[in-house]
């Protein structure tokens, strides 16, 4: 196993020791701060983020950070890497019982489009999805690959539709079998590469890339597609500040899925 | 522990040991016949459902058993109770290695509205949600209560909107905070239960007696309201035929969420 895969193992096994106590309580859901993407910080989050930095840190390794809470930084002068890093995605989830929060790390140079390795793992249950670049995907050490549903609506969607993606959601799911939100980004993504879901839909600009930096890579590895819901491969600046829009897919039925959605 | 909460338990186990090897496999999504409730059924379906009533038949108690596969009928002459079974809700989620899929048992007479004893359980994680008339409602032998949101825009909303319903969705989505589809009725209920949801709307007159019988006495237990969307509680026979409406809250949003919703 390569050493960053061995990083990010170690990262995803202290975020899930760290955050255990938190789980399901009061206390894990307290804010504490503002995060460098400007969302409310939780005590579990912080608490994630310490756990994951810390094993990057006495790596001894010089690299870049992104990290949701405390934005952008380095160890050491002469990064060989960029760590994007969401020490828990699904904090929602996370702090309600529900089995479904995640730690995602990816690992890259300055660009969502140069991510080189991929983890997510659900602190929830210990699923594991890891991927390296022209090397596949894999879950829990198993290949995965995405569906092979063809039709519309024979679909599993997950998607999110805050704000004013109420009309792309209504013209979505009377064609699509099932639509579903789950909670953590990063997990749905890996659900369409291991081919649980056929589909991923957030088009409401405010995805992160440290939620989707991991999961893009683990769909492509699984011959999926990813696109920004205009046929233009998703990119931008690994920071924490970037908003994208993710169509994700098994690819067949890409081009059917982003005519529908209609951006 | 009631002879009735010690049934419930081993019928629980006996299913989690029953499909145990057909999670996340092909093989347990196999369609092999037409349900009860005239839905098909997976094999992953038919092996829940005849752990479940082969644990009732041995138990020697006279009982109707209303159950998603094989429908109404009855052990013995002199029926106690009547069993309103859902040997597996979530099986797309069973199948694709989702961690909520749940068995439900609710303990009733004729109707909806009568029912005394509820279980359900997560089959993926073992988390445990009971109710008895009058006694309160507990999660892992906890007890729990609903939440104290009273804002609209502050409410986290488990919702399923197929069919008509996209409507509905939009109007509900763009006044709350979240909205939450997981993908198994019976543990998403019991979520409004526990607080970790403050509503569950499903208005596609879809809902079967068997998806909601034991999750609405666990709601009404922790605290919370449930109505068919205007103001009506919900009842009906216990019958693998009809369908109902359920909007669930902690009671304190009731009603400005039935306005909002505007059946």
């Amino acid at each position: 196993m390569s050493e960053i895969a061995v990083l990010c193992d170690d990262v995803a096994e202290a975020v899930a020791r760290a955050i255990k106590e938190l789980v399901g309580t009061q206390k894990g859901n307290r804010v504490v701060g503002m995060g460098a993407d400007g969302t409310p910080s939780k005590l579990i989050d912080i608490v994630a983020e310490d756990a994951a930095l810390e094993i990057l840190a006495s790596s001894g390794i010089d690299m870049k950070v992104v990290s949701e809470e405390k934005g952008s930084f380095a160890y050491g002068e002469r990064p060989e890497f960029t760590v994007v890093l969401d020490p828990l995605d699904g904090t929602f989830n996370a702090t309600r019982n529900i089995p479904f929060y995640s730690v995602s790390i990816a690992i890259g140079n300055n660009d969502l489009s140069d991510i080189r390795y991929a983890k997510v793992f659900n602190l929830a249950n210990g699923t594991d999805f890891t991927a390296s670049l022209g090397e596949g995907a894999l879950c829990n050490g198993q290949e995965i690959q995405t569906s092979s549903v063809n039709r519309m609506q024979d679909l599993t969607v997950a998607t999110y539709a805050y704000d004013n993606g109420w009309d792309v959601l209504k013209r979505l799911g009377r064609q699509v079998r099932r639509i579903r939100t789950l909670g953590s980004v990063a997990l749905e993504l890996c659900y369409v590469a291991s081919g649980s879901f056929d589909a991923f839909v957030d088009t409401r600009n405010r995805l992160r890339m440290m939620d989707v930096a991991a999961g893009l890579l683990i769909i492509k590895e699984a011959g999926g597609k990813v696109t920004d819901g205009q046929g233009n491969l998703p990119n931008g600046e690994l920071s924490v500040i970037d908003r994208v829009n993710i169509v994700a897919s098994n690819g067949i039925i890409h081009t059917a899925l982003e005519k529908t959605i209609g951006l």
